[in-house]
């Protein structure tokens, strides 16, 4: 199987994923997130964890657990206007049970569209304030009629528990990336279906390399589950993390985006900069000003791990987002192949990435090894220039990424002149974080 | 009386101060600025400081005080061609006593005009050189014809003393801020009566309200004077002062400046090019290469005061400086008021810049206290974007100007904000400086 | 004589110099070496040093010597259509002995030209490969024909030794500056004749002045004669080099070069610079990346001596560069007086490159010394700007190009400026490095 086929099938295999999870209502807490769980667990082995309502987690509470079952708008002729069971978009996520008759002007309050999107219905929560609503795409919305609506939401929302997922796979260091994506979203595609599910093959290319460094796999509800993850693991976080990921909107064809730390200086800011310098250069880094998903919670102030946002179109710049647009349609095979070619190439690239200093004084002798062409004639130095300037910047300061920053050559140019160098003797090297 | 109005005010009433005192002539020393000095101890009161002629200040020496009674250039009809009466600009400051008879062509050797402006009485002093003469419009020393010239300067140059003010305005703190502009230019506006004028109505203003620090304000003539001051006051400036202003220039309607410190890092430049990047607009920066005034004392090397040169116009920039041209049609009452506003800004950010450390890990959730809105949809998210910006960068190393300029941010819109994380108890304060 | 006509005079005597050394078939050993140092030794007396071959010299190891006396391309007629003593470049520098009939079609493979540059005939090496070869023009060679050809070379490649020469100029300090050229390439004028010709007379001119610092010239081989050379000198080089220059392709009339060391930031560094931004103005600055001649050794990791490359134009940019057409036309006297020149500067301005502190605090008072216009009008300050700031960053911190530097005015116009000030006490110097 060539490269290509490779990572076209790699592309199709996530998207499949992808399209299995789909229909499921996800949110907060509740029975999609486990279900959605449970189907990945199928592509790599998880650890579920349930976290009791009620428990305090910083500055905030595991809220209860919703569940819904089923939820309509019936027009006086009994018909269905607006039915959960054709779009979860249509129920306001964490929305009180409801079973009333009201006029259109009441039942407005609770209903919500976008003008400047007359197709596309909305996607709207309503965690922490207790509300019920429905959504709609404007131009249903317009078609509403004076009657006598009957509106039904068969929700529950009581003690149980917050569900989130989490592997560890070890490696030869206690040091650890952590990788982390989100399952609190319905039915949208690549926010956020695409984090889960190309994190899912991430971790099972992981299963089956040899590993320099430990991985932290974790699977949980946007916000909430990052705190509830970092107030249950703060002490291990801190001691081990050295880099890490935050995957959302990675599965579309357009573009590749980061989120920087809070100052952009961590390896995990180093490593991508250097791939977004030489490969996936259709790309924009985004300072931490620009954040939104859970990069907020892992780099908060006193927190402060090691963590990038990665995406394709970064969340809030695409049109579909958050709303019912975000679909299968918008998520490819193609797409998602470049998300988890990004995620790949950059743990590929820390994984390489140590600091080297030179064994001799003075540039080596590469004639007499075989490294250098041994007839000396004008332009004939271009060849050896890459092998040459990474020993010139091999003094013990440098790790790889530097280097190559540097010396403008991809990392994964650099891979096999270092093998070689380091093969001959030349240089040694000195563990790097 | 609303904002606009007071603004109006305020610079109608410091316009009204400069007017009193235009007609004086100063000098380095003298009677002139004596009764400058009462006269603005009205609104501000001042201890007036006389240190004898003679006195060793540093690398000078307090030089013979100088007042004058009258001077004029007579032609042989007795007309007073020149009168100091009609404009002190028309002596040379500090010229020595003299009566005498002379023609044309010996008169010439000791008047100054200027070509290019033709319509301009220049400013020309010699205060280390014994030397007399007289300065008149291009246009008048044109019409000059062969004549026997009775040239007449009533002046003393004897032993005296120099003459400055200052004041003390103790706040909650020993840490001080010091104000500085200077008293020694004859009748002109800007430069030099905009800066005591307006100095005079920042101490009222200072005495009126709530002072984190303390505020040392100074009257100086200029150069001399500021060494004279920094001789006798080294150790409790060097030991205190954590910030400071001179003023010079600051009256007219054209531009706001700043002229940075040696390396232009201190608090003041940061607090200075802080409200240029929001406010003050229309403005430059000067590096210390393009001094003039006292900053070139504050900030000497070994002396390192904190101290940022603030203009409107900056000295040396604007065709009317140091020429009769620089009279009361330049400086305005919008313009002396723009350029309190300056220094009352610059205060008030000092005096609210603190180092905020949050209280919690994560993300406080803002929604349980009031801070946040309750529904998420798309496009909500901006208008609690200071507020957690702000958070972000609040880990105790960001003063509120650093937080203010990384996050694009005005200071006095971030005032609110911090009080209201204050009052949630979300944030801690550290003490700067 | 005035400054042009002595600048011219140097020239026009390096030049002298470079067309006396030109015939001589110079190669990394050999009599053509020890010839050549003879020749400059006349100008500048230098202690020879030889090496014997299989000396280790770190990852090295000192070659055979390589001597030649006739090599010739005869065809079937008994003409020589190729002569190395028409063109010492006309064999492959290092080519072993060699006595042969051969057809056209294996001659073809022992042969080099250049098609984009058919006049030229290239220089070609194989030091470190056992070879022959002739170079020759590719009209030349494209007009060989089938024919029974006599190749010849008369060399001889056996143990001897490698061959440099050094001399060590004394000066007040034990600090020293290393200047360095090589002496490896046969007829080739500005790689390399000029280097070695310009530096035979810089030490001229240090031998006649006054030294702050000591100096150690050296003329080598390139590559393997600056690893002698490091390796044998090794501590005393670390110990005492502050700064230092590598002279190569020095005397043509195009353009001025420096070539950074690996980080840009040395003394070395900075003084080039500094005369690059006031004078030599025609200029570029390469990285440490486009490096290529004996820096690559001096400023290797561990090794990391301040040597900085100068270059008229820069080696392997110029189309002449490594061919017959580097001639004595390219290199002019005006071009090597330029070269000389901007070495000189370098090494003035480091000699005269001090940390300065002011004696006092706040501005001096200069008119009392004379140093200051004492009538003070409007526009008379231009002229002591210099002055001032110079003071003004005369506080211990910056040395005398970093002062040059920020205020911008040139090291020549500050010299007599900063001994003005030294001579009235205004400032003391903290010696540097």
């Amino acid at each position: 199987m060539n490269m290509l086929t490779k990572e076209f099938t790699i592309g199709a295999e996530i998207k499949s994923l992808v399209r299995d999870l789909f229909p499921i209502c996800r949110s907060l807490t509740g029975n999609g997130v486990r279900e959605t769980l449970r189907i990945i667990s199928e592509t790599l082995p998880l650890n579920l964890v349930e976290i009791p309502s009620g428990t305090k987690v910083f500055d905030w509470e595991i809220p209860n657990e919703w569940n819904i079952e089923d939820a309509y708008i019936k027009n006086s002729k009994g018909v269905r206007i607006v039915d959960f069971k054709k779009n979860n978009l249509h129920v306001v996520g964490y929305s009180t049970p409801i079973d009333k008759r009201m006029p259109l002007a009441e039942l407005e309050k609770n209903l919500h569209s976008i003008a400047e999107q007359p197709d596309a219905i909305p996607y709207v929560t309503s965690y922490y304030n207790k509300n019920w609503g429905f959504c709609l795409t404007h131009n249903d919305r317009e078609k509403l009629q004076e009657d006598d609506y009957h509106v039904v939401i068969k929700s529950t929302l009581e003690p149980g528990s917050l569900t989130y997922a989490e592997t560890f796979i070890p490696g030869e260091s206690d040091q650890e990336i952590l990788l982390s994506s989100y399952v609190c979203h319905p039915s949208m595609a690549n926010n956020e279906l695409s984090g889960p599910s190309v994190l899912a093959y991430i971790g099972k290319w992981l299963l089956e390399k040899k590993r320099r460094y430990s991985y932290r796999i974790i699977l949980i509800p946007e916000t909430i589950g990052s705190i509830t993850y970092i107030s249950k693991n703060f002490e291990q976080l801190k001691k081990n993390t050295i880099a890490g990921f935050n995957l959302s909107c990675i599965g579309d064809e357009r573009h590749y985006s980061n989120i920087e730390t809070r100052y952009g200086e961590t390896l995990s800011d180093r490593v991508v900069k250097n791939l977004f310098k030489y490969d996936f250069k259709n790309n924009t880094t985004y300072s931490f000003l620009e954040r939104g998903s859970d990069e907020r919670q892992f780099c908060s102030p006193g927190v402060d791990l090691p963590i990038v946002g990665l995406c394709r179109s970064k969340y809030n710049t695409y049109p579909e987002y958050h709303t019912s647009l975000d679909n299968l349609d918008l998520v490819t095979a193609a797409g998602l192949s470049g998300g988890y070619q990004l995620v790949k190439e950059s743990i590929t690239s820390i994984e390489k990435n140590y600091t080297y200093k030179v064994n001799n004084l003075c540039e080596p002798q590469l004639g007499k090894r075989g490294l250098y062409p041994n007839i000396s004639q004008k332009g004939h130095y271009g060849t050896v220039n890459a092998m040459m300037n990474f020993l010139a910047y091999a003094d013990g300061t440098n790790d790889l990424i530097s280097i190559s920053d540097r010396i403008g050559v991809p990392m994964h140019e650099l891979f096999p002149i270092v093998q070689k160098m380091y093969d001959n003797g030349l240089i040694s090297t000195i563990e790097t974080c």
